[in-house]
């Protein structure tokens, strides 16, 4: 039997390629944080304790890299386009006990005990999300 | 004593507006979700039994007005840039217990009770998050 060797298609090799990409991205072991257009991946802090969302923040890739390396929690201020270190001045710092990434790698979950306080609010409450949504209004319920 | 009025200064006047803007941003009752430069909102869904944050995703308007009205999770698929029922093809459809938001109120909570297989994320893990990154790497950790 003659083996002829056919060389796959550009279009069949793209797709395997955008294949592989997916699965590394989805299932590989190999960190690579999908920041957006300014730079920037979300990142939901937890506590770590009870579990109560705490805050929704930003990193960039230093703030990323401060946070592993520290293992205390960095973001980045998108007011005042500045890395943060959460508790630097309210002494809410974040000790990240776990930081998972999901399926396509576009955000961050931290789990973290919170040092000060133990709030991470700073408007006083214990988490920012102190408000329900009831009947289209907001309705305080820490 | 001759009462003499004196206009605020200009800036002043800016000062104290933006002090009630702010101050009805984080302790007023109305919702006004600060959507970002492409209208969009992030919004953390959790696991209403069990806590766990289950996916994050993202709203533009129109998704959190079709939340708020059939209390199953809408969002916005920024791949696809169109609006996305949660679960209307795999099934796990994400019925609302509460909605929450934050201190600037760019961000949203949502706890939910999730339809079909009981999952969030379209790899096959329960939640999204399903990997911890260990001294630099990804650990399937579901």
């Amino acid at each position: 039997m003659k083996v002829v060797f056919v060389a796959p298609s550009t279009a069949l090799r793209q797709a395997m390629s955008a294949s592989d990409t997916r699965h590394d991205l989805e299932r590989g072991s190999a960190l690579t944080p999908r920041f957006d257009a300014s730079g920037l991946i979300a990142a939901v802090a937890t506590d770590a304790t009870t579990g109560e969302v705490l805050m929704l923040a930003w990193m960039n890739a230093e703030a990323l890299a401060k946070t592993l390396e520290t293992g205390q929690a960095h973001y980045f201020s998108r007011s005042r386009q500045a890395l943060w270190k959460k508790g630097e001045t309210s002494g809410q710092i974040q000790t990240v006990t776990e930081i998972r990434t999901d399926c396509d790698q576009d955000a961050l979950w931290l789990k973290v005990k919170v040092g000060g306080d133990g709030g991470a609010c700073h408007v006083g409450f214990r988490s920012c999300f102190y408000r329900v949504i009831v009947d289209g209004k907001l309705v305080e319920q820490p």
